[in-house]
Order: structure tokens, then C-alpha cells, then sequence
């Protein structure tokens, strides 16, 4: 049914391709007197852009534009539109794949699907569509910090098989692999640069965290936090698993380490269960484990077949991706705020 | 929001709490003119009961009935609404914990967010509610089977540290912990056993497969079809990960390794993915991996709060289950077949 | 898509069928902690017995029963299932029509779309679906009168040609036809009289008073409170006209006339609005109007076609509903109270 | 709930202020593969415009622009994003009521629910929002004419007290007013042009017809056809009614008279009902009636309250419409032509 809808409080609607003319972002049910300006998009937004040899050589000078929902710099509670126009997009680059589905990409299930589809640059199911997400996640996240003190942010626990050990916060902030852990870092860096050498790519693991989360958020039965969470994770192209505390690693531990024991002041001994009983929040920090299968788009030739059923050979051309890590930590901070602003507002209003 | 409906097309409504009058469902949008009885549906509520050592001593005789939505042995595409009638419940054995949390348990966050629960045997939040869903998820498997020639089936591939290496469909049948690979089997049951006289538990990994699935199910960005698998898997108690093809282990490979590549006719080399590419399905068969944790009711006391906010020593008395596996694994099945049909029904009525 | 469903955040789902084993509703986001017994369903069930001569002679002793939700007198925040069993149908009486399609009736429509339909009374078209819809509504009725002082009523103006002209609300609680004027009433009932002994039937216009309505309910532009309230009333069989305020009317009147002044403390001079403007309520009373169609089952022969295509002549046998009125007016005040109570919880949790 | 977005398989989100920088439409869920020229909905637009003395003297020369969602001349399944720049907005025209609620408007509403609005010229409750609905409709209306060849049309049929009482198609295509009967639309000028001089404004009657529909739309129970089509209809701002078929005039009929009685090859001989039965479409036209109230804006000073409460005179300068009902017209075809696309997408796609 659509599914370019997301929420149900704060809703937002994504829109456009990665060569068309725009992309864009709809927040319906923004609450009001909000004070906002174009600048507290455009810093998140930034954040989205390749800065590193791990990235792709695309220049995303994404410059954000509100259109409407936003009178004498506050929000009004109606629709806040927000846009970015698209540049330089040489769409002739796309000319050779336009009939080839490339492995591990959306180009088969889309043709399949719609029986037509916009080839240039993955159209619709290019990462580029996260832009609006991240639009859209970073109002969440300033009404989440200023009206609850609630902080979200991802780093990258692992690149294939390096793993970080510390947690160094600073190192974190300018890390160009969004890893708090600057001697592992240093070894991933290696690995993907060994990766790019050979024309190949690398997957990662990243955590998401929700500090000082709103407690008593989350419906039981099926619209639990942690399944909302989970769907909204999943929805981010590359994302292959989800896991929540102590995740696939509570499959070793017997239930008496399991278990988060409780004493005096509603205080966990522990959080394996990563901040979430019975699908609701329990007000301690919510942690996510992502998946970030290794970038599809390589230079190593691979099988695939045309359109017409023909078998042919396929490489990337040109720069890309080595490792999504760093490029998926906002898009995931943002999907969580949207969760956790759109339970909130389930609660409450402001 | 309310968080008890599942569904678009094929909406179900579960309702009841544990130690209730009964609990039941409403099925809400299934095609009309598919032949149902009582059998159908009695038949995969069955497979629930726990029928081992590793299970449970609760007699659950859970005899279904229909009170609508079928007329001369078939359905009209009004609500089918399925009702199991509880019996025997011993609710004053739970005077002792209606004032404690128990650790791991929905207990906490219950109270936090209703200021009230129905605390016998965890209410609402008991896996008890689970019946209802595999009273729904027993038609929509039917509908698949029949007008698809779509399976869903899952197994148990690790209990602690034991895995299972082989896949004997005839064993699984007959399995126990619903394992497939005899030997590993028995090294499992050797594990809950010892587990079982600690007064502990264990966790465990199960695989869902849908074989034959149809293909282009999915919607592109939010409502992918793994993002929705995610969401439906992730709302079953005790899941704490899900993970789609080769998941969490996609970390460790190059693109190039995995990537699948294609080859005439449509053929994929690999199933990496899982079956999904982009948000929708390829056709390959759906893997999905679950994250079981050890069951958190355990006879080694724990510490924790009561109401008033006091610290105590808990545990639990009687006998309970030692691991969670074999009991997932039917709802698991029965929300995968939910999800698919839900989109199959978004594409074509019958 | 499936359709028996109402409410975003105090959600229902009617089931069952006129002559199948039994009627209910599930109702999914009550706050927690509100009393409520079964007698406070029962009263509001009850006034939708026929009582008179304007009504069926089918006996409705529907005693409800409840069996989820509640636990020690409370509301618990989880699914309410209420449920009334079917009595003494007597499925025989409509062997006779099971292939023909009454005039008026949805059998024609219910044939086309399902291919299928429970023929017994009408199946789940019936009125008696309704029941399910009071139960709901009754426990939306306590809330808004208890929490917000707010009182839903409706009552008869208009039988055929004879129009109400006062209003004494102690004659309307005695009122066979739901009608504020003793006088009017009288004339009402003799207009049925003869189209009873004519084997035909009569309209009516209701009118649905909301008294002390919350103000500021209602979402702008398609969600307005007057376009959900539309869809609310245009639910309920027989219904073929809606209007707010001066309705129809204003298109009479000059915009000079029909605009409300305001004055100090917010006082409107005047309420042709309707309490809603924009599609937000003011806070004044909402008042709302229903054409009633007169009823379909007559006695008097009329064409129709069997399934199969063939015209023949059919009437109604046995006693029927002369005039609609009062026996949907409980209904109407369900709809309503589930409305504004939902829009309320959009706006805050109690 | 947020509230800009409407249907659940053609799901439009409007957005933007009449004064603010542009308004749009997101449509998600157009099928695939319809050809789509910007021109096929710039022709839908331009029938909003204001052309007679009977409208406004704002010159609104909206030039549409699509965003996304087209590729090579055909729609992708893709979201369509499609603009209108606001052009020329003297926003300080309305510094002057800034402050103040206008009588018939949501000013107050607004202020209440909010505690902010964007004055200038309604903001988000300006009709000017239509724009955005007239956008996504015409796409709605060109893939029903295409694929089912259902045409949707309306006309007024009522002003003030001046009936139209011919239908002359041909006149109709050309008529100021929208009416399809010449001698009528004279009369209903006179009135328009006495209520101009006088300051005034009028109200007017519109009947919208859905030709040749399909069969078997609309769900039993809550989502019936005529529900959803009165809730998209009330929606409408100055729509204070709406009735199907004979709607209010049936309360003066027999049930004799009002049923519609049925002849071989599924014939009915009169259409009573508005071509729904039970809420599902019988291939019958689709007949609505919507009552415009008389325009709130006009130049004989009013009694009005300020901001803060004091009591004030208010009058509407420059010039504005007189009556609404040329202008409703194709938002009302719009309206229908959503709920008649979204109700055939849960039957059937493309």
C-alpha cells in the first residue's frame, strides 16, 4: 500500500529519485510553536554527506529549502514541506545498466514489480532517497532534545572482521567512519582500502542509541517499540538484521544472566534487554545492533542477465561506496527519533 | 495506538488476557468463498501445546470455535471471529507476584504505563495471548498453500552453544525441540536438561523459511517486505533479533562474495538476500533468523522491587519452560504467512 | 479494505451475523482505569429494543457479556471483547428469499461482491450488527460524560411530513419514537398506523445533539470533525443524508445571516455553524441532521430478480419496522460519542 | 491525527499555505505505466479558475509542476510530487486582520487548537488548499475515464432559491456558473450581482454524478462507499450537507416509492438509492447533493472579538467570491474521483 508514508502521529511522506528533478519530505502532524529554521535541517542533512576515501565521489551540495508549515520561524501544525533540488546529475553515466539488473540491487524486484522503472542512479531505491528521511528526523530529534532531553546517536562497532573496543566519544565526533574506537578505526580504514584496491566491498555492524529515552513507550501485542523500531531499521536499504540489548548474543547466556535484575528507585542492574519489556520502554538507554551487509555496487565483473533474459557480465564503473557504515548512522538516528517522537506524541502533546 | 490489530487487508485483532474468561480473535478481510471448519484452524492450534520436557506442565486443551463469518462450510468476506474459551485457570497462585516485578517480564513496564494489570499470569502481556495469533495465521497459511502453493515451516538451528548442522525435514516432524538435525537434537535436550536442574533456562536461534513465495511482494522505502517481516517477528515476546539471508554474517563477507548473482531464466547463484531485494521479494525463499532469549521465569531467586517500590528476592515456582524454540515457532510461521498475505492481497484479490 | 473497523486511537471491530451464533465487538485503546460493569453496556443495549408498534416483533433480549479488559472493576488499557449471543433464530423463515434480492436491501450488492452471502436476515448487513456498535459507544458515551461533562442525545424531528416544534426533553425520555413533542408524536404514529396498514413504510429526519463538546477536536483539511462525523452516520444502513448546522438551510440564507458573530468571552450570537468551523470544534453544541429512508421491507409485492436472473414479484412476510427513527438513534449517538471521544484522545490521554 | 493525508491505496498528502512560498500534492500509490504529460493536469487547474464576476478577483495563473514519479513520459509506482509557486501574495493586505477571528472562518478555530496561524489569507485553511486536490484528481479522474470509462462530472443546481430545472450539456461545458440549465443560471446572476451590491454573498445546492462506475465498491459496516464519499465530500470547506440519491427528499417518500425495484440483466427501474446499496456500488450513476453555505467573507460589518477578547466590527475589503459553488465544483469531482480510485485499487490493480 504505498509505503512511502511513515508514522502515524508524525507522518511523514518521502518523494523523488536520485536523478530527477527534486527530492522531498512532508511532516504531517508536526506540533506547533516549534521554533525552527532552515538551519537546523541543513546541519543534519550535512552530516549525511561522503567526506572520506570510504565514500562515494559524488557531490552532494544538498541545500535545503522549507516551503511551508513555518510562520515567523515557528512551526504551525500544518504540513511542513522541505526540498532539495537536484544538481549535475549526468543521468548518461546510467545509459550502459539501463537494461541489466545489477546484483544485490533493487534494478530486478522493481522491473518485476512496476514493469517500468527510472534506471538513473536506482531512481527511487537509491540511498539518496534517505535525504528526506534525514530532513524529516532532524525536527524530531531537536523537539526529542529540547522537550525531553533525549539524545540519539550511532557509531560503527565493527567493519568486517574489526571489531572497536573503546568507547571514546571525541574521537567519535570527528571520526570519518563514525568510530569511537580510534586504533580500531585505524584497522578498518586498512581493510577498506584493501577492499577498494581490489575493487570489492565491506559490510559492518552499527549500534543506535537512544539515551534518556521517555519511558512507558509502546503498545503491547504487535505495536511494540522494539517491532516498530525494528521495521523502521529494516526499512533502510542494506540493513539485513536487527537485534535489541543483548541481541543474538542472549542466545549463549543463561536466563538467570539474562534476566535485568531491579533494585531500590526503579534501578536495572543490568540492560540486556536493551531498554525495552514487553514492547515498552523502560526509560533506560534503548540499543540497536544493525547488519550493514557489504556495498552491492563493486568493480570486480559479476554475472547478471538483461531485461530480455540475456546472461551478460556487470561492473561498477566510476567511484562508490566501499563501506555503508558511516552513511547509514544518520539515516538510522532518524528513523529512530520518528519512532520514539511518534510514540511520544501517542502519549502526549505539548 | 491501541497496538492489538495487525494488517491492512487481512487485518486481525487479537484480544484476552491469560487467565481471562477466553481470548479470540477477529480476522477482518479474509476473501470470501475459501472453505473453512473448525478442523483447519484446530489442527495448527495443537501444534502450540507443549508436549516435552522442554515445555511447560499448563494443560492447555485449548478447544477453538467459530461464531461468524462462515456460512455453508466456506467464508462470505465478513469478519471471522474464533474464540478459545479458558478453563481451570488457578489465578490466586499468582497472589505472590501481583505485587513484584519480574525480572525480564512485562511486569514493570505494564504498571508504568497503564497504572493497573491483570496480573495472572502476566494478563495481556502472556504468551498465552500467541493462541490467537495462530488461530488467524492457521487460515492465511491455508489460503497460501492452496492458492500459491506457498509453505511456511520453521526449525530450531541453535539452542546455547549446540547448532544444528543437518536438515532432516522427517525428523523435524517428529522433533521435540522442533529441530531438524537428529544428533544435534540430543545435545540440545541434554542442555535444557542440565539448564532445567539449575533452575535456569536457555535461548536458542530459529530459522523461518517461506518456500515458494510469490514474487513482487513488498512496498519500495518504508513498507518493505523485510521491514514489515521485521516488525511481525520482533512483536512475538522473548524475539530479540531478526536477521534476513545470510544477516549478521553478511558482516564478514566481501560484496563480491555476497552479492547473488543471476543467471538465465531468472536464477539467482546464491540467496544471500534471503529472498528480498530492495523491500521485495525475488521469488528465492524468505530466510529469516530469530533471536530467541533464555526464558526469563526461573526457579534461581533474582533480585527485585515490588510496587511500593521495596527491594525483594523473587522466583518462580511450579514448572515452566525452559526454552522458548519449539513454542516461537508456530507463531512465527503464523505471522510470516499474515505479512505475506497481507501484500498478496494488496496486489490481487482471488 | 476490510471495513469493520472504526477509530484510529479508540478503535472498534464489529463481527458477527444476524442469524449466526452470536454478535460482538472489540474495542482496542480504552484508557485504563475507567469502573465499568456490564450494567453500564446493558442500559445503552437495551434502549435499542423495539417497543412499540413502530418497531419489529423479533424479540432482542440481548444480554452482553465481557470478556477481556477488565480486571477488578477497571478498565485495563487491553482489548475489550463484548459479546451477545443469538437466540431462537428462526434461519428457516428465510429459506423463501434465500435467492432473490429484496429491493432496497444489500442482498443485490453483497451477491456482486462476494459471490457469496449469509441470506439468514440479511446476514451481516442486518441492523442488528448495530448491537455490537451501542456496546461500543456505550463505554465512549461514560467516558466523555464522566471526563469532559459532555452528553450525547438524539431525537425525531421529522416522520414523513409531520415536523416536531418543541422540544420537552421529559416527554423524550418516555417517547416511543424518540420524539421531543407529545403533540407531533401523536401525529407521527397515526401516519405510521396507516402506512403499517398499507404495508408500507415511512422516513424520518433525526437530529444528534452533542451538548458541552470538547473544544479544538478535529484535524484540518481532510480529517475534519464534521467530515469524520459524516462518515460516522453515513455508516449506518438507511442513513441518505447528512448536514451540520443550518444544513441544508443555509443555502437559503445570505452569508450576512448565516456567518455566527462572536462576542465577548467567546460567545458565538448564533450556531448555524454547527459547532465546527474549519473543521475544528468551537466548543458550542454540534448538532447534526440524518435523512432515515423509510424502511426497504414492505409488504406491498414489488419486482425484483432472482440470482439467476429471473424477475419476480416479492413482498416481506411476518412483522417489520415501519419507521427507522428510534431504533437508530442509539446508534447514532454511539457513532458520535466514538468520534469526538476518539479525537480526543488524539489530544490528550487521561 | 496529522489530517493532510487521504485515501489508503491512492494516498494524497497536501501541503502549504495560500500565502506562504508554494502548495503541492504527494501522490503515493499511482499505478505504474499510466502515461501522464503535466498538461493532462494543468487542464484540471485551470478549471478552478476564477473566470466571472461571480468569483474572486485574485488572478491565480497556477502553473503546475511535476517533481517525481514520471519517468519517460509514463508514471513508475514512485511518489508524484507536483507543485504550484505562489506568485504576487500582498500578505500585508491582511495585517489588518491579523489579530482578529472572522466570522464563518477558522480564524478561531484555528488559534484555539494551535495557538498560532498564518493569517495571511486563511494560511492553511484558504480554499486556495484545493489547488492541491484538483492536482492529485486529475490524474484520479484521467485513469478512471481511461480504464473504466467512469466520467465524473457536477453542476449547481441551486441558488439561493433559484432551482435549475433542465440539463443541457452543452450549456453546462460553458456556463459562469456551473449550471446547466441557461435560464436558471440568469435568474441565479441576478441574485449573485443584487447580493454583490448589497455586500452580501448566497448559498447554492451541487449535485457531483459519477457516470457509469464500477460495480462493487465500498466495504460493509464503517467503510462504506457513501461513508468514505461523505467524508471526502464534508471535507470541503463551506459543505455544511451532503446526501446520496433521493437523500433528504426520501423522508417524504414511501417505502413503496423510494425503493428501487429490479428488472432482468440486473436493471433497476428508478435510482433512488444514488447507485449504492448497503454501501457497495450497484453500476448505477452515483448521485450527490452538497449544500454550500453562502461565502463567510463579506463587506456589511459584523460583530467579531479580537485575540485578546475585545469585542470589535469587522468587513471583508476588496472583492471576493459571492457564492461558492463554481468553485467547488471541481474540488467535489476531485474528491470523488479519489475514493472512487482507491476503493477499485483495493479490488484490482492495473
Amino acid at each position: 500500500m504505498a509505503g512511502n508514508t511513515y508514522g502515524k502521529l508524525y507522518k511523514i511522506t518521502t518523494w523523488g529519485e536520485s536523478h530527477g528533478k527534486a527530492l522531498g519530505v512532508i511532516i504531517d502532524g508536526c506540533p506547533p510553536n516549534i521554533p525552527l529554521s532552515e538551519l537546523d535541517i541543513q546541519k543534519e542533512v550535512d552530516k549525511r554527506k561522503p567526506n572520506s576515501s570510504a565514500s562515494t565521489s559524488r557531490k552532494e551540495a544538498d541545500k535545503i529549502e522549507i516551503l511551508s508549515g513555518i510562520f515567523n520561524g515557528k512551526t504551525t501544525g500544518t504540513p511542513i514541506s522541505i526540498i532539495v533540488f537536484n544538481k549535475d546529475q549526468k543521468s548518461s553515466d546510467y545509459n550502459n545498466i539501463k537494461d541489466l539488473f545489477r546484483p544485490g540491487h533493487a534494478d530486478y524486484t522493481y522491473e518485476l514489480k512496476y514493469g517500468i522503472r527510472d534506471y538513473r542512479g536506482g531512481g527511487r531505491s537509491s540511498g539518496r532517497e534517505t535525504v528526506s528521511r534525514v530532513m524529516a528526523g532532524a525536527i524530531a530529534k531537536k523537539i526529542l532534545k529540547e522537550k525531553q532531553k533525549t539524545e540519539i546517536f550511532g557509531h560503527t562497532i565493527q567493519i568486517g572482521d574489526i571489531l572497536a573496543k573503546k568507547f571514546d566519544k571525541k574521537h567519535l565526533e570527528k571520526s570519518e567512519l563514525k568510530c569511537a574506537d580510534e586504533k580500531a578505526e585505524k584497522e578498518m580504514l586498512k581493510l577498506i582500502n584493501k577492499a577498494k584496491a581490489a575493487g570489492d566491498s565491506v559490510g559492518a555492524i552499527v549500534e543506535i542509541v537512544i539515551k534518556n529515552p521517555p519511558k512507558g513507550l509502546g503498545e503491547p501485542v504487535f505495536d511494540k517499540l522494539d517491532a516498530e523500531l525494528a521495521k523502521a531499521m529494516m526499512s533502510i536499504g542494506a540493513v539485513k538484521g536487527v537485534a535489541f540489548g543483548s541481541g543474538f548474543d542472549s542466545v549463549l547466556k543463561k536466563g538467570s544472566k539474562n534476566n535485568d535484575q531491579m533494585t531500590a528507585k526503579n534501578k536495572f542492574l543490568s540492560n540486556n534487554s536493551g531498554g525495552i519489556l514487553g514492547g515498552i520502554s523502560t526509560g533506560e538507554d534503548i540499543v540497536i545492533k544493525l547488519a550493514v551487509k557489504p556495498v552491492s555496487s563493486i568493480s570486480i565483473p559479476q554475472q547478471t542477465i538483461s531485461k530480455s533474459g540475456k546472461s551478460v557480465m556487470i561492473k561498477t564503473l566510476g567511484r562508490h561506496d566501499i563501506c555503508l557504515a558511516p552513511r547509514i548512522i544518520p539515516v538510522a538516528e532518524s528513523m529512530a527519533a520518528l519512532v520514539i517522537l511518534d510514540f511520544l506524541l501517542q502519549k502526549k502533546t505539548f
